[in-house]
C-alpha cells in the first residue's frame, strides 16, 4: 500500500482556504471569480512543480497530467471543483482537487510506477452559484450520453448564456472569455482518451460520522423527482373579507404540505424528501394570498419508491379549501450506479488500509454523476463534521482527509494496473 | 334634501380614470407620480372653475375651499386620496375625492347656503405603494394625538426618508421637493381651524353587496393586532440529510399556521384574520429551510376578542418539530370609533333619501381613522362589486356612487347647520 504526505496535504488545505476566505473561517469562491483564479494559479504552480503538464479546455476545465510509462494510451482522471457556494466551507469540492494533487505529488515524490497518464482535474462551475445550474460543465461534456429526460436542462448554448445572479448583464460565456484559463475544445475529457474517473468528496450528511466510519464507498447517486406544487386562491383585503368568502392559497398550501409529509412518511425510512422553497403572491400581510407554489424534492435509490412518491403527489385532491391544486413535474432522474469494479477497488483499499468504512449512496449531485454516463466512474466519501456542508463551519478533520487520499491513491493505482473498459 | 348631478359625477369618474390608466381598465397612479400630478391638475382646474380657492401644505396635501357665509370660522372637510396601488381600480380613494368635488360643485351650482367654509381635500400618499407606509400624511398631521402604540411607526423624519420601492436612491422627501404641489406647513389641516371630517370610500368587501344595501353607515375602524410568527430550524442538504435528523422550519411553520387557523376559527365568526406574508430562508429547493416567518393580522371591533387572539398566539408551544417558535408583536391598535353625531347624520340622510343601508365597520385602515384622533370624523361606504378592491376589476356602479354623494352632500349640510364640537 502507498501513503500520501499528511503534512503536504495540510499545507494545501490551509493555502487554498485563503482564496476567497470569509470572516468566519469559510470561503466565497464563485467559479471564474478573482478568488477562483487565485486557486487555479496555485493549482497550476504546484502541478507544474512536479512536472505535470497543465492545460485547459474551452470551458476552462483544468487538467494536470502526470505522464505514465507509455504502455497505455488512456488517461485516468481524478476530478472535483474549486468553486464554492456563498459563505461555503473549505472542503466541499476543493478537497477532491487537493486529493488528486496529493496523489500525483505522492506518485512523483515516491517515484511510483504507473502505466497510464494520471490526471488531476478541476471542473469549472460545479456549484453554479453565480451562473446556474450546478454541474454545468460536466453536463456539457456528457451531453451526448445523458438520458433524454436530462438533455433539455443542459443545452450548451443555453448554459453559456446563463446570467450572473449578481449582474444580469453578464453571462457565463462573458466570464469564460475573460478568463486566462479558457482553452481549446479539443482538450475536453472524452470517452476515447480516458479510461476512468474518480471523485473524492465530503459526504455532506451525517451518516459516516454517526456510524463512526472513515470512508464511504459510494455505490450510486440517488434517483429523484422534483415537483412544483401550485395552489391557486384569490387575493382579497385582509380587513374587509369575511372568513367564509376567502380562498386563501397559503392556508391551502399548508394543508397540502402537511398531507404530503404525512403520506410520504409512510414510505421507506431512507427516502429523503424536502419542501425547501415557497413562493407566495402577493405576499403582503394585509392581503389574502392568491397564489402559492412550493417545491418537493424526493430521492431514493429504488425507482419503485420514487414511483410511490409520484403516486402520492398525484393523489392530491384538485381542490383544497376552495383553492385549485396543481402538481407539476419539474424534472426527474433515475438512480445512477457507479462502475462496480471501481467501487470494489475503493472497498478493497479500505479493507487493506484497515479504515472503517461502509457502502453509501450520494443524495447530492456531483460531476461524477454526469461523467458516469460517459466513463467508468466512482466516488469516495469522507465524513464532514455533523454532516454540515455549504456553510462556513463545514469541517473534515485532517486525519479523515488523509485517509481519503490514501484510498484514492491506492484505488487509482489498482485501476492503473488492472482496469479495462 | 339636496341631489348632486349624476352626469357631472360620471364625467369626473371617466376623466380621472384616464390618469395612469392601465391596459385592463384599472390605474397605476403612485402618489406624486406624473399621473398623480395630472389628476391633481384636473382637481385644481375643476375646483377653481367653481370659485374654490386651492392651496397645499408642506406634504402636498391639497385643499379646495368653498367659502361659507362668514358666520362660522371652522372648516368642514371632505377628504380622500387620488393615489392607487399598482394595477388598482378607479374607485378606491379617488371616489372620495370626486364625491367631495361633486358636493362643492352642487352647492355652488344650486347656490345652497352654508355657514362654514367647505373643503374638498386630497391626501398625499394614502396607499404608500411607492413610499411606505400607508396613511403616511394623515398620520403625520395627527401625530400629537395618536395613541402611544402608534407613534413609533409614524415619526415624521423617518417617514420623509421613506425610500421608493422602485428606486432606493429616491426618498419621499425628494418626490415632495420635486412636486409643484408642495406648499406651506401652516396650511396643514388642524384641530383649531377645522370642525369635522367626512370620508366617502368604497367598502372593499362583499358585505353591502351581499346584503343588497346601497350605503354603509360606518361606525368604527376595527381594532387589530399584527404578529410575526418566527420559526427557527436548521438548513441542511436536501439529498444527504436523513429525515430523522432534520429541523425543517417550513414543515414546522405549516403546522403552526394550521394550529392557529384551527384555534382562531373557534372565536366569533366576524373575526377576520390573515396569514398573508411568508418568508423562507434560504428558500432553495435543494436545502432544508432554516428559518420561516409569517404574518398574522387579526381584526375585530371587540378588544376582548383581540385579547383571545393574542392568548391563542401565546399558547403556541416553544418548539414544534424540533424548531423553535417565537411570536413577535409587530403592532396593534384599538378599535377607533367615529363621532356618534356625525354617524347619525349619515344614518338620517340614508333614511331620508330612502336608500337601503346598514351599520358597518371598516376592516381596512383609512386617513379618516388617523384624523379621528384629531377631529370629529366619520365615513360613508358604498358597495364595490363582489367586494373586489386594489385590483383592476374594482367597480362601483354609477348609481351607487351617486347615492353615496347624495348622502355626503346632505350629511355635510346637516353638519354645517347643527354640529358643534
Amino acid at each position: 500500500m502507498y501513503f500520501c504526505s499528511k503534512k503536504r496535504l495540510e499545507d494545501k488545505i490551509k493555502t487554498f482556504s485563503t482564496f476567497g476566505a470569509t470572516q468566519n473561517g469559510g470561503i466565497t469562491r464563485y467559479s471564474l471569480s478573482k478568488e477562483a483564479h487565485q486557486a487555479r494559479d496555485e493549482f497550476k504552480r504546484r502541478m507544474e512543480k512536479i512536472g505535470a503538464q497543465v492545460y485547459t479546455d474551452d470551458l476552462a476545465n483544468m487538467y494536470a497530467i502526470l505522464k505514465g510509462d507509455g504502455t497505455k494510451k488512456e488517461k485516468i482522471v481524478m476530478a472535483s471543483h474549486l468553486d464554492s457556494v456563498k459563505n461555503g466551507g473549505n472542503y466541499d469540492g476543493v478537497l477532491g482537487v487537493l486529493s488528486a494533487m496529493e496523489v500525483l505529488e505522492t506518485i512523483h515524490d515516491q517515484n511510483i510506477p504507473h502505466h497510464h497518464d494520471l490526471v488531476a482535474m478541476v471542473w469549472t462551475n460545479e456549484e453554479g452559484s453565480l451562473y446556474p445550474p450546478a454541474m454545468m460543465c460536466s453536463a456539457i461534456l456528457s451531453y451526448e450520453d445523458l438520458p433524454s429526460s436530462f438533455k433539455d436542462c443542459f443545452v450548451e448554448e443555453t448554459l453559456l448564456n446563463s446570467r450572473s445572479v449578481l449582474n444580469p448583464n453578464e453571462t457565463f460565456k462573458d466570464a469564460l472569455e475573460a478568463s486566462p484559463y479558457k482553452g481549446d475544445k479539443k482538450n475536453r475529457l472524452n470517452k476515447k482518451d480516458y479510461l476512468a474517473m474518480f471523485e473524492l468528496h465530503i459526504e455532506q450528511g451525517p451518516i459516516l460520522t454517526n456510524n463512526h466510519n472513515d470512508i464511504g464507498v459510494v455505490t450510486c447517486v440517488l434517483g429523484m423527482c422534483n415537483y412544483r406544487i401550485k395552489i391557486y386562491g384569490e387575493s382579497d383585503h385582509a380587513g374587509t373579507t369575511p372568513m367564509k368568502y376567502r380562498k386563501d392559497a397559503l392556508y391551502a398550501a399548508s394543508k397540502v404540505l402537511l398531507y404530503l409529509h404525512e403520506q410520504l412518511d409512510k414510505l421507506p425510512k431512507d427516502l429523503v424528501y424536502t419542501t425547501g422553497e415557497i413562493i407566495c403572491q402577493p405576499n403582503v400581510h394585509t392581503v389574502i394570498p392568491s397564489y402559492v407554489e412550493f417545491s418537493l424534492d424526493a430521492r431514493h435509490e429504488n425507482p419503485d419508491v420514487i414511483k410511490e412518491v409520484v403516486k402520492i403527489i398525484h393523489s392530491l385532491p384538485n381542490e383544497v379549501e376552495k383553492c385549485r391544486v396543481k402538481p407539476v413535474l419539474a424534472w426527474e432522474r433515475d438512480t445512477v450506479y457507479f462502475n462496480k469494479t471501481l467501487v470494489d477497488y475503493v472497498l478493497k483499499a479500505s479493507e487493506a488500509l484497515g479504515y472503517t468504512h461502509q457502502y453509501i449512496n450520494s443524495g447530492a449531485g456531483h460531476d461524477a454523476q454526469m461523467i458516469s454516463y460517459v466513463l467508468p466512474t466512482t466516488m469516495i466519501f469522507v465524513p464532514s463534521k455533523d454532516g454540515h456542508s455549504h456553510c462556513e463551519i463545514e469541517h473534515t478533520p485532517l486525519e479523515n482527509c488523509e485517509k481519503g487520499v490514501n484510498i484514492l491513491l491506492n484505488a487509482v493505482l489498482t485501476c492503473d494496473k488492472n482496469f479495462e473498459k
